[in-house]
């Protein structure tokens, strides 16, 4: 291992041989072996899926990596958080054994040419707004998976289509590990922890709560009794239009495994909203109903 | 495992989760294991794959599945020869251990969306005259490679693209594996060996040793000094063109890494031939000077 984190830090590895070899070790030994993929500006969502990992499995082990892949060639890849050492800080005392951190030309060296796709699941919502972003996804998380044989992989409900893909091609490709999907975490005013969160000006933060309200509306509207989800998401619409500098993308239900658009609510559904606040693309999400995102996967 | 093979007659395993338990169970042993995948239909070119595999590893394991997702709609899915007792009878006694027979709706489930491309590389050549093929062949080889944690897998050079496909989808991913491609067994006059030369009438067969004549073809002109790589091509086209009832593909020299079309020979080359005989289509190739098809991937 390279970097030795005194203080509780994290032992830090950047070669995915020597990460593989660094796992590999633990599961000689029977160890089970968690996975909390990261694009780091670590915030209260990721530590709880690290919470989580450390109080299941005996060894956590974390990556920071902003994939390029999964970025549009207009979106905020250059500009993405980048805070390495506040990360490490972060999980100082979590229960993380290793955080894995390569570099962006080790991960897609010159000449790299292989791509993942989840095909129908990823064409709608964020699939149709940002064309190409599922493929990195799961392009980069197979990758990951190869790189770290764990046992169970840990990811935010926030990215709610991507839970669903990740977990498509989970089951497609009978990978061997499980997938756990862990609920939003949110700000006291209901905001979803995002490392996005982070471009808001004062005024865009307080616009921002429209997101998280349209997706409460929705539900309310459910536990009311409203079965017409065109209606609802009409509601969603005309709540997020009324305030200023907040420009939809969209807002929808949606059936929590296809990711179909309902016209009635029958059963669970998910509420499922996107849009551009300022500068700034946020999404959110709510379940509504008795809907488990299950774990798949082979265990080993 | 399921059916007990007496004789010396390697077991068969038909679920993935009981096959894949069956190797690590090998694994926690430290016993190297050698895949060599399969669409049946065995001949000397695969038993060539498993003696070496059974000569380097401790373990040998086969799989047969004729995969339908690198079939185009058009193609010889349906007919494909199947046998798997003679198949099971021509591995009695060469080392190996067990072979993974896996059901087609096992493989590709209802709902199944998730495919792996290599782009670039997969779409001359094979991948223009049968549309999807690769993206057929690296989705199986991946899922087999989940399945069956091999160290080493074995590929015969017979399907030269095919290789250099599946050895980018190694690298690109960083599988745990190594890719070995072992030469072109050939029939006493020079046919390629190859499941679909059961196809051939009498008079098919004959004719379709123009293939392995114009490979051959290419290889001596070079080495009497020609230069020229599409005065080469051009006398492959005119031998294959002088024989009535085969249909030319393409014929040409390429480059043995990027598959890119050569015009000058100024170092290694390989030779493409693809052409219908009758109405079976057929490939076949030759390495011209000193290249070798490297192992790539990670050692556990």
């Amino acid at each position: 291992m390279t970097e030795q984190g005194g203080n509780d830090l994290p032992e830090v590895v950047r070669d995915a041989g020597e990460w593989r070899a660094g796992v590999r070790r633990w599961q000689a030994a029977v160890e089970t072996v968690g996975l909390v993929p990261t694009m780091g500006a670590l915030h209260a969502g990721h530590l709880s899926l690290v919470a989580r990992s450390a109080s299941e499995c005996r060894r956590t082990v974390a990556t920071i990596f902003v994939n390029p892949a999964q970025f549009g060639p207009a979106e905020d890849f250059d500009r993405y958080p980048r805070h390495l050492d506040g990360d490490l800080n972060k999980l100082r005392g979590t229960g993380t054994d290793l955080v894995f951190v390569p570099a962006a030309d080790a991960m897609y060296p010159p000449g790299y040419a292989t791509y993942v796709e989840v095909e129908g699941l990823s064409r709608q919502w964020e699939g149709a707004s940002r064309p190409g972003h599922f493929r990195g996804v799961v392009t980069i998380v197979l990758k990951l998976f190869q790189s770290v044989p764990a046992d169970i992989a840990y990811f935010g409900q926030k990215d709610y289509q991507q839970s669903i893909v990740i977990r498509r091609m989970v089951a497609d490709l009978q990978l061997p590990i499980e997938i756990r999907v862990l609920p939003i975490v949110r700000e006291p005013d209901g905001l979803a922890m995002s490392s996005r969160n982070a471009y808001l000006s004062p005024d865009d933060r307080r616009r921002a709560l429209v997101l998280s309200q349209s997706v409460r509306l929705a539900a309310r509207l459910v536990g009311e009794g409203e079965r017409d989800a065109r209606r609802i998401a009409d509601r969603m619409r005309e709540l997020i239009a009324s305030t200023d500098g907040v420009a939809l993308d969209y807002a929808t239900l949606v059936d929590p495994d296809t990711l179909a658009e309902l016209t009635e609510i029958a059963g669970p559904a998910v509420a499922l909203v996107a849009a551009r606040v300022g500068a700034t693309r946020l999404i959110d999400n709510e379940v509504i109903g008795d809907y488990r995102l299950q774990t798949t996967g082979y265990r080993k």
